[in-house]
């Protein structure tokens, strides 16, 4: 993982933000190979869903009215349990606090934390059903507003080490609020949108009505969100600022689990089309007891990272839970007219919600391969030849006897149509080496072979072969080998 | 205007911003066909800037380090002069309020104001300089912190119509801030990047090492910006939330004039490349002495607008103001190491900003015409092919005889290669109304010769002229019109 942050750094895929100034946590910047392979993921998903007749596109404000917050949920669920300690006002979340205290230390207040329970058969009753529920017991007390109370009697603050000085766990909304207009008070609160999906739903009936589509049908957006994250960790995979694509289709009730899986599927398959690895690929079913209180069925499409298995994309029967919830919120029917059956209802909604930013990392740490050739070592990152950033490197041999000339028309020749790079520096070697580790699938060198009869060598980044072409059909070769790619 | 507001609500170009909600104040969403002509413009954008040798492109978060905007100098002047009426608690921007109270009484305000002024040579001075520097006499005494004490007091509250009521003006900014992790207090406090430039400046090192450039290079960055302001207006034209187009150029101090004037040249050129009016278009000077700060030299792209001329891009000589002061504040070095000079130094910037959002409007506003044809009036988007939302439309013109599947297969044939759309309602008079409502270049007609011959006709959207070209050679023919237009 070291190895691929540090590779990312230098070769300017991505940058820490403001890093000049320290830095930003949980936020960074694309460089110019980083934000080439962001927007070739963007516009292979984008092609991808919405060059159908079923699916329209639609690009909504990060900023929105904030009722649209109260009816999703977020503004009342949307948090994380906090304490802080009264002396050195430090502030925790409960279940990090859980995590900063040895085993040693966690065993004897919980000691200490049943002795106290004893005779109150209320906090017992919860002590049991919090037993049952929480896979880590610790944080499950911790989280439990009664039982936290007497807990965290029993914990020393990391930070100061100080003893009965937390305050009572209290839920942190994890939006970033700011305000609109000159006046910050609770009447000009509006957030950072979390999600992108609610700009769908609200548009639902619009999008319907100016693109005359019928139930089945669905709506695509990429767009940034924004969550204020506690602990922000493991590069771009919990970042405070992403991007997210996601699409909502909107079915007869009667249909979800048919589209369910029809999804489920082609999400699936959008990741290996592109060449990721499929054994690196799995589906993380949701328990029915461990659901969003908005789901009816859930999986994650997980990808397996060198920290281990983590979610690039969820699946989502969302039932008729956003629109109700947007209908009732609002006043405004939002209600579909099903001409065939002459009926007014409400459509269900499967949503794919596919993080662009963690894609980014999963196909750059998925193309990333360390090879011994010639007895050397090289790095090369193997992008799929439509997402990588540069698609040809132009590299003439020697820097005379007309060669540059040459290898500058080709290189204006294919500028028009892709992004391309020139080197002339260096060892041939070395060049390619260069471009390995940029991911550049062809590198066309200029030799002097090409002064007599006009052909070009062109060397292909994972085979390592060379072929050798008329320099007037190279334009038409690449093209070719990356459309059929 | 009004109609072209309503064509691109009814035809899915752009709706209010949570509209189900009575609408947020200075944001839009686009809708499918408009998230298509934004992505157009936007991709028409970067191939232009960035598939050249000499620029970079990168994708700088929204959220940055605090430091950054004190050292851009948004902390402290990004702000407009804004007082409170102590009665009813409205708040005005002083221009604004300005504006809000009649001619006459301004006279007589303007009487009384003079009167008190006699005898005070401080103030008497100031007013002469103001009288003198100010377009509008009234808003520059009431921007001016001495004079608007003084004529606050002459003014009625326009909302309470109470009279010696106002707080003196103060200056309020223009920045949406929030806080980043738990704690709300100033040492949280982070803003939502007003312009993308200053993500540009910070990584200006980063991007010249990670692509080994060396001067004259740019870099290129398109993204979100948001701005507190107070009053939007005109549609797409002042708001929020809206999208920036920014490249700028690094260069030898020396060099300055020279790339200014190139991509002065350069950037109207584009809007010209991509089917704009030339007559619609100008250059706005700034006078020397109304330069900003950081500003040698200035210019505005206009386009004009139905309510008049409209800044739609700006090309500035920012000097070496910005990375001066990213120097100063980091304390970290931003000299380049000139290899040929043997020198280091900081470079000049030459900025080309243009407004995604504002871009579209000018595009949209540019693309619409109103036409008799054939004795009735249609409506249409003449969209240069490259911009355009749906490249092609499929009409089969009877839902029998097998020319359903003749289309539905040319359909998929066309869609894994662009946005199209299928028709098969109504009659074929009004489907071609629809499209070109839409702004379809290319519409494909199915009839009973299609059966005998396998030729389609394709009906141009300007000329409404009609070719017979064989089904086969669509695909083709449609690139090839699309790549040479």
């Amino acid at each position: 993982m070291e190895k691929i942050v540090s590779l990312a750094k230098r070769r300017g895929f991505v940058f820490q933000s403001s890093e000049i100034y320290g830095g930003l946590n949980g936020c960074w910047d694309y460089g110019p190979l980083g934000v080439e392979l962001l927007k070739n993921i963007k516009e292979e998903w984008w092609k991808f869903m919405t060059y159908r007749e079923n699916v329209e596109g639609l690009d909504a404000s990060i900023l929105m009215h904030p009722k649209v917050w109260e009816a999703s949920g977020h503004v009342a669920n949307f948090t994380d349990p906090m304490v802080d300690c009264k002396q050195c006002k430090a502030r925790f979340r409960v279940d990090v606090l859980g995590d900063m205290i040895n085993e040693k230390k966690k065993e004897k207040a919980l000691e200490t934390f049943k002795e106290k329970l004893n005779g109150n058969n209320d906090l017992l009753q919860k002590f049991q059903a919090v037993s049952e529920a929480s896979e880590d017991l610790f944080s499950g007390i911790l989280e439990n507003p009664d039982l936290s109370k007497v807990m965290l009697e029993e914990i020393n603050c990391p930070q100061c080490g100080n003893k009965n000085t937390f305050t009572s766990a209290r839920q942190f909304n994890l939006m970033f609020k700011t305000f609109v207009g000159p006046v910050e008070d609770s009447g000009s609160v509006v957030y950072l949108r979390p999600e992108t999906a609610q700009g769908i739903f609200v548009n639902f009936l619009n999008v319907q009505s100016a693109a005359r589509q019928k139930l089945p049908f669905g709506i695509a957006q990429i767009g940034k969100a924004f969550r204020n994250e506690i602990n922000t960790k493991n590069f771009l995979f919990r970042t405070r600022e992403f991007e997210q694509m996601e699409m909502q289709f909107f079915v007869k009730p009667v249909d979800d689990s048919k589209w369910y899986e029809y999804w489920k599927q082609e999400r699936l398959q959008w990741f290996v089309s592109l060449g990721m690895t499929k054994d690196k690929l799995r589906y993380h079913d949701h328990p029915k007891n461990k659901l969003a209180h908005y789901a009816k069925e859930a999986t994650d499409i997980e990808y397996e990272f060198p920290f281990g298995w983590g979610e690039i994309e969820g699946i989502h029967n969302r039932t008729n839970f956003d629109l109700s919830r947007h209908e009732e919120f609002s006043g405004k029917s939002l209600k579909y007219f099903d001409e065939e059956a002459k009926e007014k209802y409400i459509p269900f909604i499967i949503e794919t919600s596919a993080g662009a930013s963690r894609s980014f990392m999963a196909f750059f740490v998925d193309a990333y391969y360390e090879e011994e050739v010639n007895g050397e070592m090289r790095s090369v990152l193997k992008f799929h030849p439509r997402l990588t950033p540069i698609k040809a490197a132009i590299l003439p041999l020697v820097n005379k006897d007309g060669m540059p000339e040459i290898a500058r028309n080709i290189e204006s020749d294919l500028r028009r149509n892709m992004k391309v790079f020139y080197d002339d520096k260096g060892a041939v070697g070395r060049r390619y080496r260069r471009q390995d580790e940029a991911g550049t699938p062809y590198c066309i060198t200029i030799d002097t072979q090409t002064l007599s009869d006009q052909t070009v060598t062109v060397r292909e980044r994972d085979s390592m072969e060379q072929v050798r072409i008329s320099s007037d059909k190279l334009l038409t070769y690449l093209l070719e080998k990356i459309a059929k790619s």
